[in-house]
């Protein structure tokens, strides 16, 4: 399969899911109606917060279905939906946890109710704590729902208890790796390189890869042995696109990330490469810039230089591509197949590619 | 049977639904160790909250259950158990939307997260912030795992797929009343009275009464007409209960009903009293009083007469005994068992005894 078709199916999985959340979300605010507009409203920016992303998690879903031989892509479109459901009621809290109102330069939900709150007149204060309570109820009801798409999703019997369980997995993960995290933000000392890759594993490799792809071969009939290497080919290289993406978090470009290259910097965030540069002459430095909420551009091409300087930035990459390669490893044993395969190199390579 | 050995009873139902939360609670424990001390930690705290309650959703099922010959009170205690965890994740995230870190006297999670960073040095905010952080985190483990609970039952095929719409139905309420009672909250003007029996019902009695009755019945093996009957008597006396209990908030006696009669007033409570004496000569006084967070003791008592002369409580108790005695007839209906009339008439009855 060529770039190209990989493009179209790619397009063609995210329809399928597409479609199992509208038909999820139009039932829900149909049902929703009677229990008054402003609950209709919420189920109707809770949809909004699932449109837009890469499917990311469906697509790990489909591809290891895929590429294992399955042919009911509907109930994998399901499975992907669940995890995907998962996904949002995780950032939606997760948002609620840092107070934040706006994600990738869109008002969230919280900032949605706040906005419109200011609007009518309420007090800033007031605007942020409807915005907050809302967001706690509409992170409640994606939680409940991704499990309930599983049991929605037309597979029964052990196969679904088997699904159920991996969900289960991937929210235990989640949530001890959120409660690590609120633990190292508010940590006084600065933290070790095991406990950033720790953290991110639970937080987000867990949920975001190995489970989905778990998912998706235990949905294919797939054997225990295929199901375990999934689990850690998803363990890999999931600590690898993450090192990745804190890496792309300060020295990035704005327009392929989606990100700010100065956000992470002014809210300190605990990654790689701070654990590392911590060890540095270059912190006595660094720990006057990171974490200054009003950190300027020039002092941000500063904190990039001695991050580089230190060796942080090396580190983490070199970090990263032994996870990949690792990850690599794992696809090239005998018992996974070609075309597992060929469905699962290009997601390592994407991650290795953003090293290069 | 008589009210001895109703407690009888109502103790042996309790203890199997504590020996399901404990065998939940002491695996994932056990399954949280390898993920760190705070995991673990937050585990307990979660365990503690779900403790020394009155496992009221818990006896609503049973007491349905056993009315309607159903002889498998373990399977009962697991259904019930799930409604109790769901009761812990909404009331656990209803303290994080009112930034509440005490309940019934005692810190809830975050409140001894808050004390616990407190005491560790943490300044005041950001152990709030620590706090709230970890009480999101626990209330989502909890409603995750109040449908697990379900599905872990041991119940399978159609008999669980209902059991799990009414686990929905009741999730799905909850978030609605809770979205209402944050907008009243806010709102500038008073409610009607029919906005707070719509919330109130909504909020709470929903999945209260009338969800865990009908799955008590549904397990029971129950035909369609007696699960809809049991909903009716459940809303019906669920409505009457939060009339009373909002009542008993501003005039109960503190040691029976283990609440401040004080707290209501100073938060500015609405409840279907404020809703009637808005519209009394009485409320030009009342609206300087009710609402105000430093309300003297002396006052409270002054509110408490005018909403006695407004009439305002006798509305109050006037509609809580109407509905109550609605909730009496169904059990009247020729369909339902006389084993299930003495099961469900004690709990009409004891509302009713808290207004007379």
């Amino acid at each position: 399969m060529d770039r190209h078709d990989r493009v179209a199916v790619a397009a063609e999985r995210g329809a399928l899911v597409d479609a199992v959340l509208e038909r999820f979300f139009s039932l829900s605010k149909k049902r929703a109606t009677p229990l008054g507009a402003p609950y209709e409203h919420l189920w109707g920016l809770l949809e909004r917060n699932t449109q837009g992303g890469k499917r990311f998690r469906p697509r790990m879903v489909m591809a290891a279905y895929a590429g294992l031989g399955g042919d009911d892509m509907d109930a994998a479109a399901y499975i992907g939906a669940s995890f995907e459901l998962l996904h949002t009621a995780l950032i939606v809290h997760d948002d609620v946890i840092d107070r934040d109102f706006v994600r990738r330069g869109i008002p969230n939900i919280s900032g949605a109710y706040r906005d419109h709150a200011v609007d009518r007149g309420a007090s800033v204060e007031i605007a942020e704590h409807r915005g907050v309570s809302a967001a706690v109820i509409a992170g409640d009801l994606a939680l409940f729902n991704s499990y309930r798409l599983i049991d929605k999703s037309g597979v029964t019997g052990e196969m679904r208890d088997r699904l159920l369980d991996i969900l289960d997995e991937a929210m235990f993960a989640s949530a001890a790796g959120e409660l690590i995290d609120v633990d190292l933000s508010m940590a006084s000392t600065t933290p070790l390189v095991d406990d950033i890759l720790t953290m991110e594993r639970l937080k987000t490799a867990v949920y975001s890869f190995e489970t989905p792809l778990q998912a998706g071969a235990v949905l294919a009939g797939a054997g225990e042995e295929t199901v375990a290497t999934l689990g850690e080919f998803g363990r890999e290289i999931g600590i690898a696109y993450q090192i990745v993406d804190d890496v792309l978090g300060v020295f990035g470009e704005e327009e392929s990330t989606g990100k700010t290259t100065i956000g992470d910097l002014r809210e300190g965030k605990r990654t790689v490469m701070i654990a590392f540069a911590c060890s540095t002459p270059e912190w006595v430095r660094l720990r006057e810039l990171i974490g200054d909420p009003d950190l300027t551009h020039e002092q941000a091409i500063e904190t990039r230089l001695l991050l580089i300087q230190s060796g942080a930035k090396a580190f983490a990459e070199d970090l990263a591509r032994g996870y990949a390669q690792r990850a690599l490893a794992r696809l090239a044993e005998p018992h996974i197949p070609a075309s597992l395969r060929e469905e699962l190199h290009p997601v390592a390579e994407t991650v290795l590619n953003r090293v290069r």
